[in-house]
Protein backbone atom coordinates (compact mmCIF):
# COMPACT_ATOMS: atom_id res chain seq x y z
CA UNK A 1 0.00 0.00 0.00
CA UNK A 2 2.40 3.20 -1.12
CA UNK A 3 1.29 6.81 -0.33
CA UNK A 4 -0.61 7.07 -3.96
CA UNK A 5 -3.15 4.48 -2.67
CA UNK A 6 -3.58 5.84 0.41
CA UNK A 7 -4.69 9.09 -0.96
CA UNK A 8 -6.60 8.05 -3.54
CA UNK A 9 -8.94 6.18 -0.98
CA UNK A 10 -9.06 9.11 1.10
CA UNK A 11 -10.30 10.60 -2.40
CA UNK A 12 -12.73 7.91 -2.55
CA UNK A 13 -13.92 7.93 1.47
CA UNK A 14 -14.66 12.02 0.79
CA UNK A 15 -16.65 10.95 -2.57
CA UNK A 16 -18.47 8.22 0.11
CA UNK A 17 -19.41 11.39 2.39
CA UNK A 18 -20.57 13.06 -0.52
CA UNK A 19 -23.07 10.61 -1.04
CA UNK A 20 -24.47 10.75 2.68
CA UNK A 21 -24.93 13.94 2.44
CA UNK A 22 -27.02 13.39 -0.47
CA UNK A 23 -29.08 10.91 1.36
CA UNK A 24 -29.40 12.95 4.12
CA UNK A 25 -30.79 15.87 2.10
CA UNK A 26 -32.71 13.47 0.71
CA UNK A 27 -34.37 12.41 3.98
CA UNK A 28 -34.39 16.17 5.14
CA UNK A 29 -36.82 16.70 2.02
CA UNK A 30 -39.03 14.01 2.95
CA UNK A 31 -39.33 14.54 6.68
CA UNK A 32 -40.22 17.97 5.65
CA UNK A 33 -37.21 19.88 7.73
CA UNK A 34 -34.17 21.86 6.51
CA UNK A 35 -31.42 20.23 5.23
CA UNK A 36 -28.80 22.33 6.69
CA UNK A 37 -29.92 21.25 9.92
CA UNK A 38 -27.43 18.88 9.90
CA UNK A 39 -25.14 21.56 9.26
CA UNK A 40 -25.18 22.21 13.26
CA UNK A 41 -25.51 18.74 14.32
CA UNK A 42 -22.59 17.33 16.79
CA UNK A 43 -22.82 14.69 19.18
CA UNK A 44 -21.17 16.28 21.85
CA UNK A 45 -21.42 20.13 22.97
CA UNK A 46 -17.64 20.61 23.12
CA UNK A 47 -17.11 18.20 19.74
CA UNK A 48 -16.88 19.46 16.05
CA UNK A 49 -20.37 19.94 14.45
CA UNK A 50 -20.69 18.16 11.15
CA UNK A 51 -19.50 21.23 9.18
CA UNK A 52 -16.04 21.47 10.68
CA UNK A 53 -15.54 17.53 10.71
CA UNK A 54 -16.29 18.06 6.90
CA UNK A 55 -13.75 20.35 6.54
CA UNK A 56 -11.52 18.57 8.96
CA UNK A 57 -11.56 15.32 7.08
CA UNK A 58 -11.05 17.34 3.72
CA UNK A 59 -8.19 19.60 5.47
CA UNK A 60 -6.43 16.38 6.52
CA UNK A 61 -6.40 14.59 3.04
CA UNK A 62 -5.24 17.89 1.86
CA UNK A 63 -1.97 18.39 3.32
CA UNK A 64 -1.27 14.43 3.02
CA UNK A 65 -1.55 15.06 -0.28
CA UNK A 66 0.84 18.26 -0.33
CA UNK A 67 3.11 17.53 2.22
CA UNK A 68 4.18 13.85 0.90
CA UNK A 69 4.56 15.37 -2.79
CA UNK A 70 6.35 18.00 -1.75
CA UNK A 71 3.89 20.81 -2.80
CA UNK A 72 2.29 23.85 -1.10
CA UNK A 73 -1.44 23.02 0.26
CA UNK A 74 -3.78 24.46 -1.75
CA UNK A 75 -6.18 27.34 0.14
CA UNK A 76 -9.86 26.46 1.11
CA UNK A 77 -11.21 28.64 3.44
CA UNK A 78 -13.32 27.64 5.78
CA UNK A 79 -16.45 29.77 4.66
CA UNK A 80 -18.81 26.64 4.53
CA UNK A 81 -22.43 27.45 6.13
CA UNK A 82 -24.75 25.14 4.07
CA UNK A 83 -24.77 20.93 3.14
CA UNK A 84 -24.73 21.85 -0.22
CA UNK A 85 -21.57 24.13 0.35
CA UNK A 86 -19.85 21.54 2.08
CA UNK A 87 -20.67 19.09 -1.09
CA UNK A 88 -18.65 21.70 -3.29
CA UNK A 89 -15.67 22.05 -0.50
CA UNK A 90 -15.98 17.73 -1.15
CA UNK A 91 -15.32 18.39 -4.65
CA UNK A 92 -13.12 20.76 -4.77
CA UNK A 93 -10.86 18.65 -2.29
CA UNK A 94 -11.31 15.49 -4.26
CA UNK A 95 -10.25 17.59 -7.65
CA UNK A 96 -7.08 18.22 -5.80
CA UNK A 97 -6.45 15.33 -4.59
CA UNK A 98 -6.46 13.35 -7.25
CA UNK A 99 -4.52 15.80 -9.62
CA UNK A 100 -1.64 14.78 -7.66
CA UNK A 101 0.55 12.27 -9.82
CA UNK A 102 1.51 8.84 -8.21
CA UNK A 103 5.11 10.05 -8.92
CA UNK A 104 5.15 12.98 -6.80
CA UNK A 105 4.90 10.90 -4.15
CA UNK A 106 8.30 9.47 -4.83
CA UNK A 107 10.51 9.18 -1.77
CA UNK A 108 7.44 10.06 0.73
CA UNK A 109 8.09 7.71 3.19
CA UNK A 110 11.38 9.73 3.97
CA UNK A 111 10.83 12.59 3.34
CA UNK A 112 10.51 15.61 6.88
CA UNK A 113 7.20 16.55 7.22
CA UNK A 114 7.00 19.91 9.32
CA UNK A 115 3.62 20.84 9.52
CA UNK A 116 3.21 24.52 11.51
CA UNK A 117 1.55 23.37 14.61
CA UNK A 118 4.77 20.55 15.08
CA UNK A 119 6.84 24.26 16.19
CA UNK A 120 10.00 23.19 14.41
CA UNK A 121 9.32 19.72 15.04
CA UNK A 122 9.36 16.93 12.29
CA UNK A 123 7.83 13.66 11.23
CA UNK A 124 8.72 11.16 9.06
CA UNK A 125 6.69 10.84 5.88
CA UNK A 126 5.57 7.17 6.35
CA UNK A 127 5.33 7.77 10.35
CA UNK A 128 2.99 11.10 9.71
CA UNK A 129 0.66 9.06 7.15
CA UNK A 130 0.40 6.18 9.34
CA UNK A 131 0.16 7.68 12.64
CA UNK A 132 -1.17 11.53 12.07
CA UNK A 133 -2.63 11.66 8.66
CA UNK A 134 -4.81 8.56 8.49
CA UNK A 135 -6.01 8.28 11.97
CA UNK A 136 -6.79 11.99 11.84
CA UNK A 137 -8.49 11.78 8.30
CA UNK A 138 -11.15 8.43 9.39
CA UNK A 139 -11.65 10.37 12.65
CA UNK A 140 -13.68 13.25 11.59
CA UNK A 141 -14.90 10.86 8.77
CA UNK A 142 -16.73 8.51 10.57
CA UNK A 143 -18.00 11.28 13.09
CA UNK A 144 -19.54 12.76 10.25
CA UNK A 145 -21.05 9.66 9.63
CA UNK A 146 -21.91 8.84 13.04
CA UNK A 147 -23.81 12.43 13.09
CA UNK A 148 -26.05 12.13 10.16
CA UNK A 149 -26.35 7.96 11.71
CA UNK A 150 -27.68 9.21 14.86
CA UNK A 151 -29.75 11.80 13.63
CA UNK A 152 -32.09 9.75 11.55
CA UNK A 153 -30.04 9.50 8.39
CA UNK A 154 -30.39 5.68 6.70
CA UNK A 155 -26.99 4.52 5.98
CA UNK A 156 -25.19 1.23 6.91
CA UNK A 157 -21.81 0.10 6.85
CA UNK A 158 -21.67 -0.41 2.49
CA UNK A 159 -22.35 3.37 2.17
CA UNK A 160 -19.29 3.89 4.18
CA UNK A 161 -17.10 1.69 2.85
CA UNK A 162 -18.26 2.41 -0.53
CA UNK A 163 -17.65 -0.28 -3.56
CA UNK A 164 -15.26 -3.14 -2.80
CA UNK A 165 -12.59 -3.46 -5.27
CA UNK A 166 -13.02 -7.41 -5.60
CA UNK A 167 -11.70 -9.57 -8.21
CA UNK A 168 -13.23 -12.67 -9.76
CA UNK A 169 -12.26 -16.43 -8.93
CA UNK B 1 4.04 3.39 5.04
CA UNK B 2 4.11 -0.15 4.90
CA UNK B 3 2.27 -3.28 6.05
CA UNK B 4 4.17 -3.93 9.00
CA UNK B 5 3.65 -0.04 9.84
CA UNK B 6 0.08 -0.28 9.47
CA UNK B 7 -0.58 -3.29 11.58
CA UNK B 8 1.78 -1.77 14.54
CA UNK B 9 -0.92 1.42 14.68
CA UNK B 10 -3.18 -0.45 14.89
CA UNK B 11 -2.02 -2.35 17.85
CA UNK B 12 -1.25 1.45 19.10
CA UNK B 13 -4.90 2.77 18.31
CA UNK B 14 -6.23 -0.28 20.32
CA UNK B 15 -4.05 0.40 22.97
CA UNK B 16 -5.21 4.43 22.71
CA UNK B 17 -8.81 2.58 22.99
CA UNK B 18 -8.14 0.60 26.37
CA UNK B 19 -7.12 3.84 27.76
CA UNK B 20 -10.23 5.62 27.01
CA UNK B 21 -12.35 2.59 28.42
CA UNK B 22 -10.04 3.26 31.36
CA UNK B 23 -10.81 6.86 31.50
CA UNK B 24 -14.77 5.89 31.18
CA UNK B 25 -14.52 3.15 33.99
CA UNK B 26 -13.19 6.87 35.86
CA UNK B 27 -15.76 8.30 34.99
CA UNK B 28 -18.95 6.19 36.22
CA UNK B 29 -17.00 5.63 39.21
CA UNK B 30 -16.93 9.55 40.12
CA UNK B 31 -20.57 9.77 39.18
CA UNK B 32 -21.73 6.95 40.33
CA UNK B 33 -23.15 4.75 37.90
CA UNK B 34 -21.77 1.25 37.08
CA UNK B 35 -18.74 1.66 34.16
CA UNK B 36 -20.83 -1.29 31.77
CA UNK B 37 -23.85 1.30 31.14
CA UNK B 38 -21.56 1.84 28.36
CA UNK B 39 -20.76 -1.31 27.55
CA UNK B 40 -24.56 -0.94 25.65
CA UNK B 41 -24.59 2.40 24.35
CA UNK B 42 -24.78 3.57 21.03
CA UNK B 43 -25.73 6.07 18.85
CA UNK B 44 -28.08 4.89 16.97
CA UNK B 45 -30.80 2.57 17.90
CA UNK B 46 -29.87 0.14 14.69
CA UNK B 47 -25.93 0.50 15.25
CA UNK B 48 -23.34 -1.72 17.09
CA UNK B 49 -23.55 -1.00 20.72
CA UNK B 50 -20.01 -0.36 22.73
CA UNK B 51 -18.99 -4.11 23.01
CA UNK B 52 -19.57 -4.57 19.66
CA UNK B 53 -17.97 -1.77 18.31
CA UNK B 54 -14.70 -3.02 19.92
CA UNK B 55 -14.52 -6.69 19.04
CA UNK B 56 -15.12 -5.44 15.44
CA UNK B 57 -11.93 -3.21 15.71
CA UNK B 58 -10.08 -6.04 17.18
CA UNK B 59 -11.38 -8.20 14.42
CA UNK B 60 -10.49 -5.50 11.38
CA UNK B 61 -7.38 -5.35 12.74
CA UNK B 62 -6.75 -9.51 13.57
CA UNK B 63 -8.22 -10.50 10.17
CA UNK B 64 -5.64 -7.92 8.54
CA UNK B 65 -2.90 -9.12 9.68
CA UNK B 66 -3.68 -12.82 9.61
CA UNK B 67 -4.60 -12.55 5.39
CA UNK B 68 -1.78 -10.47 4.96
CA UNK B 69 0.87 -12.47 6.65
CA UNK B 70 -0.51 -15.89 5.15
CA UNK B 71 -1.55 -16.98 8.78
CA UNK B 72 -5.07 -18.87 9.95
CA UNK B 73 -6.55 -15.94 12.53
CA UNK B 74 -6.79 -17.31 16.26
CA UNK B 75 -9.86 -17.51 17.57
CA UNK B 76 -11.47 -14.37 19.59
CA UNK B 77 -14.77 -15.44 20.77
CA UNK B 78 -17.33 -12.51 20.81
CA UNK B 79 -18.19 -13.14 25.02
CA UNK B 80 -17.49 -9.83 26.52
CA UNK B 81 -20.27 -8.78 28.58
CA UNK B 82 -18.60 -5.96 30.57
CA UNK B 83 -15.27 -2.87 30.03
CA UNK B 84 -13.05 -4.94 31.83
CA UNK B 85 -13.55 -7.75 29.45
CA UNK B 86 -13.22 -5.56 26.20
CA UNK B 87 -9.98 -4.23 27.52
CA UNK B 88 -8.93 -7.82 28.34
CA UNK B 89 -10.02 -8.59 24.52
CA UNK B 90 -7.86 -5.47 23.46
CA UNK B 91 -4.91 -6.01 25.17
CA UNK B 92 -5.36 -10.45 23.38
CA UNK B 93 -6.00 -8.88 20.37
CA UNK B 94 -2.44 -6.21 20.39
CA UNK B 95 -0.62 -9.37 21.96
CA UNK B 96 -1.44 -11.28 18.70
CA UNK B 97 -0.71 -7.91 16.41
CA UNK B 98 2.30 -7.45 17.82
CA UNK B 99 3.47 -11.28 17.44
CA UNK B 100 3.57 -11.26 13.85
CA UNK B 101 7.40 -10.20 12.38
CA UNK B 102 7.24 -7.25 10.21
CA UNK B 103 9.21 -10.26 7.72
CA UNK B 104 5.80 -12.15 7.65
CA UNK B 105 4.51 -9.58 5.73
CA UNK B 106 6.36 -10.02 2.65
CA UNK B 107 4.98 -9.91 -0.65
CA UNK B 108 1.87 -8.85 1.18
CA UNK B 109 0.69 -5.90 -1.58
CA UNK B 110 0.01 -9.14 -3.91
CA UNK B 111 -1.12 -11.79 -2.10
CA UNK B 112 -4.81 -12.69 -3.01
CA UNK B 113 -7.03 -12.12 -0.01
CA UNK B 114 -10.17 -13.94 -0.17
CA UNK B 115 -12.30 -13.37 2.79
CA UNK B 116 -15.10 -16.34 3.56
CA UNK B 117 -17.53 -13.39 3.23
CA UNK B 118 -16.47 -12.84 -0.53
CA UNK B 119 -18.05 -15.79 -1.48
CA UNK B 120 -15.61 -17.24 -3.61
CA UNK B 121 -13.79 -13.70 -4.50
CA UNK B 122 -10.92 -12.30 -3.72
CA UNK B 123 -8.62 -8.89 -3.22
CA UNK B 124 -5.32 -7.60 -3.97
CA UNK B 125 -3.90 -7.34 -0.66
CA UNK B 126 -2.75 -3.86 -1.06
CA UNK B 127 -6.79 -2.90 -2.05
CA UNK B 128 -7.88 -5.07 0.66
CA UNK B 129 -6.09 -2.85 3.07
CA UNK B 130 -6.33 0.52 2.20
CA UNK B 131 -9.71 -0.21 0.93
CA UNK B 132 -11.13 -2.57 3.63
CA UNK B 133 -9.20 -2.81 6.40
CA UNK B 134 -8.18 0.34 7.08
CA UNK B 135 -11.87 2.19 7.21
CA UNK B 136 -13.36 -0.70 8.42
CA UNK B 137 -10.59 -0.68 11.35
CA UNK B 138 -11.06 3.45 11.92
CA UNK B 139 -14.92 3.09 11.70
CA UNK B 140 -14.87 1.23 14.78
CA UNK B 141 -12.77 2.77 16.80
CA UNK B 142 -13.54 5.92 16.18
CA UNK B 143 -17.52 5.45 17.02
CA UNK B 144 -15.96 3.49 19.87
CA UNK B 145 -14.83 6.84 21.00
CA UNK B 146 -17.73 8.45 19.28
CA UNK B 147 -20.17 6.59 21.85
CA UNK B 148 -18.02 7.57 24.88
CA UNK B 149 -17.45 11.31 24.25
CA UNK B 150 -21.60 11.69 23.57
CA UNK B 151 -21.87 9.79 26.94
CA UNK B 152 -20.02 12.93 28.78
CA UNK B 153 -16.57 11.01 28.55
CA UNK B 154 -13.72 13.98 28.94
CA UNK B 155 -11.96 13.05 25.45
CA UNK B 156 -10.17 15.02 23.59
CA UNK B 157 -8.20 14.74 20.02
CA UNK B 158 -4.78 13.84 21.62
CA UNK B 159 -6.26 11.01 23.57
CA UNK B 160 -7.33 9.42 20.14
CA UNK B 161 -4.40 9.66 18.06
CA UNK B 162 -1.95 8.88 21.04
CA UNK B 163 1.78 10.07 20.78
CA UNK B 164 3.48 11.72 18.51
CA UNK B 165 6.07 9.98 16.41
CA UNK B 166 8.18 13.37 16.16
CA UNK B 167 11.26 14.24 15.77
CA UNK B 168 13.70 17.17 17.32
CA UNK B 169 14.45 20.17 15.13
Amino acid sequence: MDTAEVITQFAKMLENLDRWLETATAFAEKKKFPPDVFAQARLAPDQYELIRQVQSACDAAKYAAAYLSGQKAPSHPDTEKTVDELRARLRTCVQYLRGVKPSEYAGADDRRVAPPWLAGKWFRGADYLAQVAVPNFYFHVATAYAILRHNGVELGKMDYIGSLPTHDA
